[in-house]
């Protein structure tokens, strides 16, 4: 079976920031995302859920490419004032004509 | 400490299908299973979730060859009429034997 | 862009577990977790969900020290007595200092 290797981009954010993830990751190429409302404590000592509703996790499949803009994007526009944090893990998939 | 190589699957589809991706994990040789709750949105230009009650995210950690045999199945009963992604990743396992 | 490359340990156990596994995180020296509602079935034949309120994924990005210590720990205090398991993947993170 024909399997494709591409990047897994996993995004943990405060849930005040889902639309603009979501627009940020078509804009810069995604042709897809999979979101999981879940918790998280940080660097900062806050457990964001308990004051702002929680945090998402954004979950997209994209070419190297697209995965290190999204990266760049988001280290550039939220990582100094948001609680975010992003990585890579190497994937393999079926149907790579989908995500690219 | 003794850790084992092995290949996560994880299975995002409508949840329509839950059931019969269970059945089909089990029959091919997965020993269980997470099941995530989430939201997705793909290159069918359908927010899911708002249509159908969401998807689901099944993951499994399996052999090489259970891996390959969950992927062949999935390609060739769903992925032409039905949202459903999968995707492998390279996992270390401790207690290798449960997966097995 | 710079990537660092360190370890996503995931942890998916009981929801009784919930507090012991954070503060274990936290003193072996994880600076954060993200945590998610999740449903499983393992090798016990009992789908944990229905009878004890679910399951939790519990993922920290940790240094490969950090890792190590996290699944000796869980190893010698829960894997006899609890549904726990837990797995290790390769990440590549963006900001390695938050982690370490």
């Amino acid at each position: 079976m024909k399997l494709v290797p591409l990047k897994l981009v996993t995004i943990v954010a405060e849930t005040v920031l889902e639309s603009y993830l979501k627009d940020d990751l078509k804009r810069l190429g995604a042709k897809g995302y999979t979101l999981t409302r879940c918790e998280g404590q940080g660097d900062r000592g806050v457990r964001v859920s308990d004051v702002e509703g929680g945090n998402i996790k954004l979950e997209t499949i994209v070419s190297p490419e697209v995965a290190e803009a999204i990266l760049l994007h988001l280290s550039g526009r939220y990582f100094k004032h948001y609680a975010v944090i992003a990585y890579l893990e190497n994937v393999e998939v079926v149907r790579g004509d989908k995500y690219v």
